[in-house]
């Protein structure tokens, strides 16, 4: 039970499960959204609030550690503990890891009725609609194109900065 | 207008403010909780969680630039964007800057009904409740004592963790 491990909690809060998700879905609309969401910044809420404009109930997917490394880079804050921290952010209802293969495992469990992706996420959205079909799933899957600038609006730029300056300077 | 101009938004949504707090606060108890909020972690959440028990509007006071720069160290995180990322928690209603004089100068325009200070804020509260009486407010001034362990729980380990790792190892 690999998922089920990988989904407890750092403590701090007692947080709904995909187990929770089919009493909670009821009549409503899913939305999914996906991100690494290591070092939180506004532009992470904003990305989300706006994918919840497309339905009713958000499920954000936090990506593995191990997923992140073979894209980018390690993460600084470990999966559990930043699964916890975006289940704590307004427009997140339910807050998963995702699974260490193909990102379309964990869209097959939570069988959103749309996924939203956000403006840096360069997915073939029709790719992934047809791949969804031949697993049995019909989802939408909608583009967010708005993007918002912050002081510090990218994990990267905060990362950066941390390093450029050092500590405790 | 100095605060009126630094409690604005870095642009990702339009959070209410001060001057939203007469009409919400109507018939409610207003709790403030003050921190610096760099680089958010679940700690922070459940702080403030545990803070909006005390009533049902939560206003987070979020540490100036210019007064971490004189107690700690100087912030990552511009204080306008530490602001808006404190006001996408789930716990919060308003986040507002404080002011860069007393910490008594921003409770003095809050009039909150309490005060909720975290673990590791060791203010006397005897001596809150007294200044703040002097001043006319009559403000409890409550402690959170629980504490809660996330893997990287303090803003510190984090900062030490990406600099002894370096970018983008």
């Amino acid at each position: 039970m690999e998922t089920d491990e990988a989904q407890k909690s750092v403590g701090c809060f007692d947080t709904p499960t995909l187990e929770d998700l089919e009493e909670m879905r009821k009549g409503k609309r899913v939305v999914a959204c996906g991100g690494v969401f290591d070092i939180v910044h506004p532009g992470h809420a904003f990305v989300l609030d706006r994918a919840k404009d497309y339905g009713d109930l958000l499920v954000a997917i936090v990506a593995r550690d191990s997923t992140v490394e073979n894209r980018k880079r390690i993460p600084v804050i470990p999966e559990i503990q930043r699964r916890e921290m975006v289940s704590q952010l307004k427009p997140v209802d339910i807050a998963v890891l995702g699974k260490e293969g193909s990102f379309l495992d964990i869209i097959e469990e939570i069988k959103p009725d749309v996924i939203a992706l956000g403006p840096d996420q360069h997915h073939d959205s029709q790719k992934i609609e047809d791949e969804l079909k031949k697993r049995g799933l019909n989802v939408e899957v909608a583009r967010i194109n708005e993007y918002k600038e912050c002081p510090l609006h990218s994990t990267k730029d905060i990362l950066l900065k941390i390093i450029e300056r050092g500590y405790p300077k």
